[in-house]
């Protein structure tokens, strides 16, 4: 009797990469939003999703600090299990008359965070992932007026982004492109050679629950790289939107299978 | 159209972590196998495998040093993207009264090694993986009587294994736990909470082409250590069998469905 | 003209990897004070110091989780030239009749901090360091009765050190045994084989300025873990002292010779 | 009585993070060789420093991956103490009427390393190197004509340089610019705010023995990158002088101080 929520799987079911959901997250928000060709957005979504219909070229682009755990909350007091950071590429898309939010591309910097993303249809890399962290004391910034945080992001040893986002004031919200269900394609190839998909799904995801401060809007100087193996860079920046910074608590607990294509 | 063998896909499909196969290898394998508690494999064998007829408790646990690229080569001129390193512990197992070697752990250092892995059935961590290199030249050692190479294997910052393996001569083989076609499962859960496996395969995969040196036999001085996260320490070693080292070239270029579970 | 406060120097001197104090931290600090043997503790003592006259075997371990910058500040926009973590053992001394704390072993893992450490003369090495950090959603602890905070270290792939600490109650202090001005020794051999010490300087360094929030005392669970390139574990646990937790400011600014020593 | 070759000295010595040379090196050099204008290489040579009388705007580019150890060679059989890679930049220039090389940048990716750098006076800096690896099997080139290494250097998440080198025929040496023993400032800032040096040494050194094989010549494709912290892109390319890759094992046994300046 084979246990465990993910590989490796054993008979105690302790050596899983990733436990069972709900996991829990506390983490810091730096999300830049800006408009690119939508042409480069339309060309990253597969059938049947489409471009949303209001500001089709919006793309976020979202830096993470998180701490995460099982419902136990034992990784946080081992906390290489516990710590990770992220940057992500966020887009929006058009299903059945309802708009989502995507993943496009994503770099994490632990192993259990790439399990969990393949499990929740992120297509996640490795990265080297930077962010300012708020502090009450000394040089780094408070969350207010004027602060100033830094991000960047590299992968493969090269960089492929970076930000500074001076903070301007309260906001309502932490952006609109990130604030929609997910709508994620979770694939694997056939392992006959040339076989297409195995698995074909198209699923939704959100947060089981979600609390956080006040969102703070800023301005961001954001700079894209390019790179022989990513494509990034091709969401060019056409007009800024704008940035928001948040600290949030969150949990996620499972999605729901939308489609699901039979094995080709 | 999406392009791309995995994620991210793309319209250029440039973007994606691992190219299509063939997958090439060049790399040094040190291999050390012993007998454990068939229990303890067996439970580590899900249905409808079972122990393999002959030796069932025989473990591998091997040591890599790879450079790897797709059928381009192009991974080799940026070596950030062909190197890789991996340590996996390989048991036998038996399947409609064939005899085939599985991979129960394995951690690497390289998100494409991952990838690579979640594709054919490995049940990929990363770790640290170190291991001696063979060198003309120097304090490091020959591939000849007496060359001692010391391996290590740590994750989450502890460490899970290590060994010294001293040869003695040259061999047949480079062992016979490994040395069948390997029998995996490809999993994932459900996207909806509690609700079983999305993808539940067994497949079969080996090496579409191999060539290498001359095998060097050697005995092993090898330690497993605990770890709140790891079960690899409960593959006790009871007994030593044999200790190989070799240095291959290998060409992967998929494998075959043996059964698939309907969604559960 | 060669200028940069250190390594490497060039004409235009924004190379070199650390610049001239003062230094600006940000940072959290985990301490958990406790008495070992003072015989461990005098071993570690190079003449002319001594003991402590109290409670001489008296240690702190501490975990910090720093973010730095120079006096403009703009490491803290390129996070990953800011942002570092440490654990280091500080014991206490005593020198013409005053009492000096002492960091015996630390690891970091930048190497700015590496080239901080050697000016200050800190015994620094790399190490992979982790601490739970504080955070006001989520799973993750608020600074408050009943909090835990997590911290690790390893260096080489093995764990060395370990600890929970659950937070009690305020303080009014941070523990006495990294409260004194550092006594720190400045060595580097001389380049000529056997030719003993080029640089032996001892010195004295502190912080320029501080400033903090209200320290918490708590509990720890601690463990030190055997290494063979590692005599921390020496420092045995005989009796726990305290715990405590703090967020702080700092500024380093250079510190004073006390005595030097010819070139041996 | 406190022992060790250097930090962080003990009773027993077992902590230093490196041990007393000599030191045993095997490894992989590749050695690329331009051109500069003269002027850039002047400005980073140091009173007493001058130019070379010949062909003083040559730069020597180098990637190396080595295995290294103490006389017990002990290191070698835990490889995460042995094995590390670097890539720095040497220049030649004269003093007293001799010429010697001298290292101007230097990235390395292991502790001990950067110690053993700072005892020689190579301006030593954290990086990530990756330089191809030779193997006789499978996709990795053998030493031979028309064999191709890629070389890259990164650190602060910044690619610095990239390179491809094709071996073309064998050579009867490995290049001329790091051919003379190595003239090297050993420097440490005086602890005291604005206090000029308190360590200002010319030191000489070189290998104590060495051996190797055959070395062979190339042509070289390289790109240097600009970074806000790094001016390795002064040493701008005007006119490529060579290529070349050579398998060597080097014994490293102390140096000679040349003149040293008092505290300033």
């Amino acid at each position: 009797m084979i246990t465990g929520f993910w590989y490796p799987r054993t008979a105690g079911g302790r050596s899983s990469l990733i436990p069972a959901p709900p996991w829990h997250y506390s983490g810091d928000l730096l999300t830049i939003e800006y408009r690119t060709d939508p042409a480069r957005v339309r060309e990253l979504l597969p059938e049947p999703l489409d471009l949303a219909p209001e500001d089709p070229g919006a793309v976020a682009l979202i830096w993470a600090d998180w701490q995460s755990c099982s419902a136990s909350g034992e990784e946080l007091l081992d906390p290489v299990r516990a710590q990770y950071k992220e940057a992500f590429a966020v887009v929006r898309c058009s299903y059945r008359g309802r708009t989502y939010s995507r993943c496009v591309y994503i770099w994490v910097d632990k192993d259990f965070a790439v399990a969990r993303g393949i499990h929740q249809g992120y297509p996640k890399k490795l990265g080297s992932i930077h962010l300012t962290r708020p502090h009450p004391y000394g040089p780094a910034p408070r969350i207010e007026a004027g602060a100033r945080f830094g991000a960047t992001l590299a992968a493969a040893d090269r960089r492929l982004a970076q930000a500074v986002v001076t903070l301007t004031e309260p906001a309502g919200n932490n952006g609109f492109v990130n604030a929609h269900p997910m709508a994620h394609h979770r694939w694997l190839p056939s392992i006959d050679k040339g076989g297409g998909l195995a698995l074909d799904e198209l699923i939704e995801s959100g947060a089981a629950a979600a609390e956080g401060g006040t969102p703070w809007r800023g301005v961001a100087d954001l700079e894209l790289f390019e790179a022989p193996t990513e494509e990034l860079a091709r969401l060019e920046i056409r007009e800024p939107i704008g940035a928001y910074y948040r600290q949030v608590g969150v949990v996620w607990d499972g999605g729901t299978l939308l489609e699901a294509k039979e094995r080709s």
